[in-house]
């Protein structure tokens, strides 16, 4: 492909996940647009549709691969829906971003790699999102690094507010665990060979019925052991939290500080050496304010009152450095403008 | 205004910062393309326009201004040639980001704040970007929110690891506490109406007659203070760090933890409550990531390997789960295409 | 007993814990003094006894049980000899601290316990000495004030730098994990039912043959889990973690913090509200700094003159509040006596 | 002296503090006792006297200190009360800890110091109790290392929740910040030579007309800074922090934490690497519950159930290592003695 023009998406499935990824091309993804969403509720896809300049509404997922400007799927339909999205996709050989599950169960995951492997190329991208967030991809970066050794044990936290209605103590493991399944996997290059669930007495915060927490523990083929705490009413917030104990040191992640590593008798982490790095989402936030405001025709953020006020201050500041002692500041009166 | 199509945006200035803005906008933000660069320099004003599809190279910034697929004007050439692109901006009546300083000193900023006023109508935004970023905007919004009270005392903290070749002891308070400046204006809402710089024995590690660091009082017409230690070759890395002192408590950033407050006899901070709070970023930069190479033609990221072996791991946890012990997890062999 | 007199202790073993516990009666308790040790090395019972005023050595605890002024035994000899030297005691009817282990194993446990009903009353304190440690006390009184709710489940982390080298695999249960099978108990208040360890690939730093690290789940009779990390050859520190997890919240102790807790939205710790409990040690080194020091005619610490100069700065700071600016101060030469 | 006898000490003062230190001497450090007491109110020395063994009680500091059961004289009488003390303590050439201030003013600082010269030798340790702090005490050990480099600046921060009813705007220099004033001339090693206090608009939360808070500016002959914000009335804590900046780093106390530093590029502490370092606290503590107790004829701590306890979970643990899987645990009815 190797284009210039922007990915036209068709994103399968406008439930609160799908709709989100929607707002996320059309308003934060650069070099992609959606021009057809699909979903069995027509009113939903339609009324999705109705916010996006050039973009088109289906029931049919078929139907939307069919169009000739979609040039890539995103399936965030009900995992049930996947199988078939997936095959339809390939049968028209288009790259597909599958939010997770893949599909359900392994049968069905089974006959959508022997799908893909018969279309000759890979076309499917996992939603496992974990893989891209700045920390996993730090703690993932030290592994490879070596500085720590072999790791031989990862600890894992998975903590939400509240379960949601539906929930059921087999959905702890295969919604909720999924994620560190997946990060176990990723993070130590590891199969999972073995699986043991431990179940304490359920918090009284649970609903009734419901196994919460669990404590689940992952063996893999590499030697490595892999434990999760997963608690879907803990109450207070969510958190994912997770550390790797390796032959020469500790790293964790998901405290509220960034990667923390503990060897060689020492804690903490690194200090940014430059500012690019340390205020890039200041600046990406600050043009994005200012195309957006731009384009609604407003004026937005600091003002020339402000730019103004500080080339004063900056002035008495460097008199009072060459002079010594206290310098007073004198402005203008404000103009009505930057009232 | 208020249009659907790409802001279509003028960069001044294709130096380090110029040049990194047209990146930002031609492959971070959204809603915005850069049709123009400018520099005095041709040659690289033209290597920075060949990197970005429809994007013209100009030497003179009016000329720029004047053409007809420019709708803003991002300046981020060098300080003394402020004055005359916003000037230019403002007789093209084009709305403009214009990188800090506004102007070099007090009176040309004077006469830009008098010029848009001629104008009637706000025109222009200044670049003090640390008021987008996600820390300082957490504190802002707990200042206002009024939990600790009156602000009394501001402490700041500025370091940079080395300072370049052409820093005086001047542009420690013209380019460095410049952002202080705005922040203490900012976070307070006070004018800053006096100014004391004191001047420790400079750092070893400073070059010869850099007075480095220095420590600055800013007083405010609301009656609170604002300290800042400025030292821009502290060697060990970039630091900002704020920490309010309110009525009823302190708030900090910049300690490598999110914002910690200090009130009520607890210390700490906030736990995030959702999961979209948690991941928005892993989210927008999976979707970036599976974009991007799927615009050139690729394929990244979990594979439908990952997803068969999680669906695989899951099955055997449910069944731990429900009957008891440890459950051994059977995987087919890893076909070729996911190796 | 109730007496003003000062307790009288025989230490039973001279080894490095039973030598460090006669500097501890003898330097830093008070009430009490050593009035007798105990070791099968005649020579390094004498040599320790030699360092303590009215010390006495012996090499039969039966002997110095029943001296004239010993009024309490500390056994910190190994552990198959404790059951010979716990009877001893009861026989003399001597209140005991027994290091741990009570005894090697469940059966001489037992027989030490019949003994001791056969008395009547209690007489041994075992040695689990983390149920004093600062963060541990603070812990126990969160879980008992309800705050947290019921506590799920417990992970600890217990990592040595090196192991000794008569070190075995079963000693990382029977050595270290004892120590969280008590600390389990104690702040569960459960009895333990069931025990699972798991043996990730040891770590190439343990020495040949050592099962290190191990994973160790146990389960209580009150519902609860608690799992223990144990690593005796981490290479890079000695930590002891423990984070509890509650209905309503969780809480952590052994990270360089004191005890952080997680509960309603928010992470953090409290704020001392004194200046007695902040700075209690210091006061404490103080004055037995002071005593130590004045019993060895010597004078130490903050002297006349730093008493002047402070009065003199204050002095000077009480002006620069009254009439603004900035005030110098003038102290007298610096006298010879002072320097 | 090297004296085997414990120093008896006449404690001149009976109020908070002096009645603190009588504790202090009684109960905590080892190798002193209160042999006298002195108070002004002679139903209060009385009142403190009976709760010592062998303590007198006197009205006039002069006949303490002739008693030939005194060798040693603690001052905790108010300020203006120090000079007559310390001179009588001088004429009978006795070792002397003064509280802080030692006077209250230079004039009669500088009195005592002549004093003390003209006996020839040093007998006054004056309480400027941070130097004793832990935090301090590594503080002041890394500065000597010489690893950070030479200090450039030290940053303070002094809160208490509520000052007490006769506080005066003057006593925040010299009641509060005079230990900030002692603690820079002791970390920096540096006199003072100029002071300026900046008054920031009086918190709300302070009584009336006290200027609450103060930010004061210390400079040094060392040509080092030190800054102190003082809030005596900031209601949510006590907080004594202290944040050196080196040519080659920072390191900060007071935060809750152990000691942090900053430097090459990471931030961080160091890992203890010795069990006898992390749990001297509970050693000291363990031992001095059990001889308190023991003196008063009870039993407390750990029971002879509890290592029994241990001890059988032990065998499972070692038992589920060696064979594999989950071994139950078994215990024996627990007897009525340890319920």
């Amino acid at each position: 492909m190797n284009r210039r023009e922007p990915l036209r998406v068709a994103v399968i499935g406008t439930g609160r996940m799908g709709a989100d990824h929607v707002r996320r091309i059309d308003r934060v993804v650069s070099g992609a647009r959606v021009t057809a969403v699909v979903d069995t509720d027509a009113e939903r896809a339609k009324a999705v549709a109705a916010g996006v300049d050039g973009c088109a509404a289906y029931t049919d997922p078929a139907a939307a691969m069919a169009a000739a400007d979609v040039d890539a799927v995103l399936v965030a339909s009900p995992g049930p829906a996947h199988e078939a999205a997936l095959l339809a996709a390939f049968a028209h050989d288009l790259p597909v971003l599958c939010e997770k599950p893949l599909t359900p169960d392994a049968a069905s995951a089974l006959r959508v790699m022997e799908a893909e492997q018969a279309l000759g190329h890979r076309r499917v991208q996992v939603g496992f999102m974990r893989r891209y967030d700045t920390e996993y991809v730090r703690l993932k970066a030290l592994l490879e690094s070596g500085q720590l050794g072999r790791p031989l044990m990862l600890h894992n936290r998975h903590r939400n507010v509240a379960s949601p209605p539906f929930f059921t103590s087999a959905m702890l493991i295969s919604d909720s665990v999924a994620h560190e399944v997946d990060a176990t996997r990723w993070l130590l290059g590891h199969e999972i060979s073995a699986v043991t669930v431990l179940r304490p007495t359920p918090s009284s915060g649970a609903p009734d019925g419901l196994r919460d927490p669990q404590f689940v523990v992952l063996e893999t083929d590499g030697g490595a052991l892999s434990d999760v705490e997963i608690f879907v009413n803990c109450g207070f917030g969510y958190q994912v939290q997770a550390e790797v104990v390796c032959e020469r040191g500790t790293a964790r992640i998901g405290d509220g500080h960034a990667l923390v590593t503990h060897m060689a008798g020492r804690w903490g982490g690194t200090i940014t050496q430059d500012w690019t790095d340390r205020f890039a989402q200041a600046y990406d936030d600050e043009i994005q304010a200012w195309v957006d405001t731009t384009r609604r025709g407003g004026v937005t953020g600091p003002s020339t009152w402000d730019g103004y006020a500080a080339a004063a201050v900056c002035e008495a500041g460097v008199r009072a450095l060459e002079e010594g002692g206290r310098v007073e500041v004198a402005l203008v009166e404000k103009p009505a403008l930057y009232r």
